[in-house]
């Protein structure tokens, strides 16, 4: 009967919120394990996972955080004065929220993007549409103009030889679309956006323009990072949209085809920022942590909405949550705002550098970085194969308590780039999987705006981290023990 | 046994083109009528449909036209050198088929867009995305600060009373998503782009903007056309992006917002300009004319791809097929690729009158401009209510002819707005219906991209088209004789 009126509740969504947990809940089973041995994990937290679903299912909360972030600050690439802005802003929000919370210190890149141009110069005078990669140097001055080389992937790269000496090497290498299987294709392309600089300047070439990292386009230009190889000659590199890069394509196939580039840009000193942390103290073993995180820099375009707005609202309405319900864990939870994953990962190098001491500790890392849809599934990793077995294993048996919001999906896999940095020390690793058969559409676009996200998805996502952080931190044992 | 052999021809698709009609298909039929009385259109002209979709599924010409004007010339707004070339490029084409071409001469609007930018100044400091409305005029030097009132219908703009003085109004309205059932909802808002800036005018704003006429966005602004009404003051107008429309609601909501805009145009004299006309003349009833039509200009953006270079492609090689295949119908078929649909209908009503004479034996008109995608159906017109009716009825008859394209409706509406001209003249008005459940994504945009057309779609459209008019030509009655 227990279950069958918190079903009830749940099924009332966010208009549960307000009430109170009856009387003979705390009486049974309060916060802590089910009495009964051999009970499944699931079994231990159904009621508690049924609460935290309840109160959270159509709450807009988060989605009116991600408001304020996306409306009044906006995008925040790390050095500027919104990233600030916003740090303050989510310092701020973990305190109103009744967490302890604090900032700490994390030099990062200061990267200034500037006036930024192409076209097409012959045999047709044409605008090019495209947006300059994180960390590009700028062109020389009045630009370069230089005949184009169309390539389709490194060995077409490799076969052009001659040809890319004192050329623009355009990557038109297309992004396969969403599928069920296979998921986003992303990681296939994103090489030549990273590399791409590089390889071209090693044959020779002045500049480097790639294929935005998408599958679906209206003339959208994305941006990301890239990376020079140090021993080679740095050129400027940029994404052009799919569709100027199918049209220098098909009018290179045509005949000789010669673009002009201008961009600008400034790499500056490393500049002051910082994590955001929050913490919900454990009632038992305050100093053993669960990190929940999310990145709070953006790129420069766009207000960062679903990258990373959006996890960064998860992580701390999911701590708000339990505070709400008055659910302390065993443990620690501590919300991680990491600065500085864009263009430099530095926010969480800098996490787990300053608390290494810290990390034997750790039980768990988990990470939102995948945009604020509906929730689908947990990627789980360790560096220890057989935890990694016990882990996702553990995961699948939580999960099963969030069938309800569409979770049905636990794979071996990668946590997040953020919280990656603690994974030699041993800390369990794990993504929130979100439905992202949209996400590369708007992912470091201009249109990676508010309007895309839905308060309902975001909510669910705050749900699922919530019901897996609590858990994490309440069992006796840590997620991965033998 | 005769059909079963053309139909086997049609599943080959293309490759059936070269193939000639075995000799007793000319014995019994040829070009003509069926001999069997009483036979619906469709029994007589079976043979015959078959034969030019055969020669047309698959056959990439239209698309290889396509890319030459959308590759090689680009957009091309009225009064442009663009358009200029494009008269020539199409006068070229209908030549090398084998069609007789000219140009007939029609003035036409020469409004051309300058540099444009917006942002929002308080409560915080945010480029907007827009485009001008074609026809807009600039704003003063220096552009205009104001503050904003959203509305989302006529209703809220009366309401705001004494707030739109001196304001910058906002028109958040959104169009409907596309369905099956009711198609794509742009007729439902486009007044607003239309009429928008007048109305704002005469209850004392200063610059009006609209939320781009789409359901779907990735900070796209599409423009299109505009009209002052002349007893009003003329203020400027633009289209914003769906995000930014609902950004400056979302502040709106919050408090106060002040936009700064600038926008510069120029409405040059009228420029020189023509359609372009293209013929297959018939061999029994010269005289009598199907015109076959679509419009060769474009807005100054993206490339004119569907909009319209699809529609010109189309109606070139629906001549181009017939006269391959040696197809030559009873009347004459006629190409029409009207100049200045977008920003004056001045092609349409150009022709219009100068073959007013002719109007009488124009037994059809017929015309694509609603992208290049898979055809649906035809969309029927007549100034006769009666002749209305009997008209669908035998455009179904023909329509069943191409139920293998997935052809399956036809209803009353709308030919086009080129061929509407000739509407009171009792002209019966075809539209070609394509399945256009992306075309508002990229209609008047950037985006309006060569990629987006798919070769197998455009062959698809050029069949219904040369099937249709082939039969409209060589009927004995007109299509909608009592």
């Amino acid at each position: 009967m227990r279950r069958a009126l918190l079903v009830a509740l749940v099924a009332c969504g966010g208009a549960a919120t307000q009430v109170p947990a009856p009387a003979w809940v705390s009486d049974t089973s309060t916060y802590g394990p089910h009495p009964h041995d051999g009970a499944t994990i699931a079994d231990r937290y159904h009621d508690v996972a049924a609460r935290i679903i309840a109160a959270t299912r159509g709450d807009r909360a988060a989605y009116d955080r991600l408001a304020e972030l996306t409306d009044t600050i906006g995008h925040r690439l790390s050095g500027s004065p919104e990233l600030d802005r916003a740090i303050l802003w989510a310092t701020r929000a973990l305190q109103d929220d009744g967490l302890a919370a604090h900032t700490e210190r994390v030099l990062v890149p200061h990267w200034v993007r500037g006036n930024e141009a192409a076209a097409i110069v012959a045999p047709t005078a044409r605008p090019l549409h495209l947006i300059g990669l994180g960390g590009s140097i700028s062109t020389p001055k009045g630009g370069i103009t230089a005949p184009v080389v169309v390539v389709h992937d490194w060995a077409e790269l490799d076969a052009a030889g001659d040809r890319v000496k004192g050329a623009i090497v355009v990557y038109d290498v297309a992004m396969p679309a969403w599928t069920e299987q296979n998921g986003s294709g992303y990681g296939e392309v994103v090489p030549y956006r990273f590399a791409g600089a590089s390889q071209a300047a090693k044959r020779g070439a002045v500049a480097a323009l790639v294929r935005s990292v998408t599958a679906h386009s209206l003339r959208t230009a994305h941006t990301g990072a890239m990376v020079y190889d140090d021993k080679l000659p740095k050129i400027p590199a940029a994404a052009l949209t799919v569709e100027d890069t199918e049209l220098l394509a098909r009018l290179a196939a045509r005949g000789p085809v010669t673009v002009h580039l201008e961009l600008e840009s400034q790499m500056l000193p490393d500049a002051e920022s910082a994590n955001v942390i929050g913490e919900l103290r454990g009632r038992e073993l305050p100093d053993q942590v669960v990190v929940i995180g999310a990145h709070l820099d953006s790129w420069d375009v766009g207000q960062g909405a679903h990258d990373d707005g959006a996890g960064v609202v998860t992580m701390i309405e999911a701590a708000h949550v339990l505070e709400r319900l008055g659910l302390v864990p065993r443990r620690t939870i501590r919300v991680v705002l990491f600065t500085n994953e864009e263009n430099g990962g530095r926010g969480g190098k800098g996490y787990a550098t300053a608390h290494q001491a810290e990390l034997a500790k750790t039980v768990l890392a988990v990470e939102s970085d995948s945009g604020g849809f509906w929730p689908r599934g947990f990627s789980v990793g360790h560096k220890d194969a057989d935890a990694a077995i016990r882990l996702r294993a553990r995961v699948a048996d939580i999960a099963s308590l969030l069938a309800g919001l569409g979770v049905h999906h636990v794979a071996g896999g990668h946590g997040g780039a953020d919280i990656s940095p603690m994974e030699p020390a041993g800390v369990p690793q794990i993504g929130l999987e979100v439905d992202n058969r949209t996400y590369f559409d708007i992912h470091h676009t201009e249109a990676d705006t508010l309007d895309k996200v839905d308060p309902a998805q975001l909510a669910d996502d705050v749900a699922a981290v919530a019901v897996l952080a609590y858990i994490a931190a309440d069992l006796p044992e840590r997620l991965d023990a033998p």
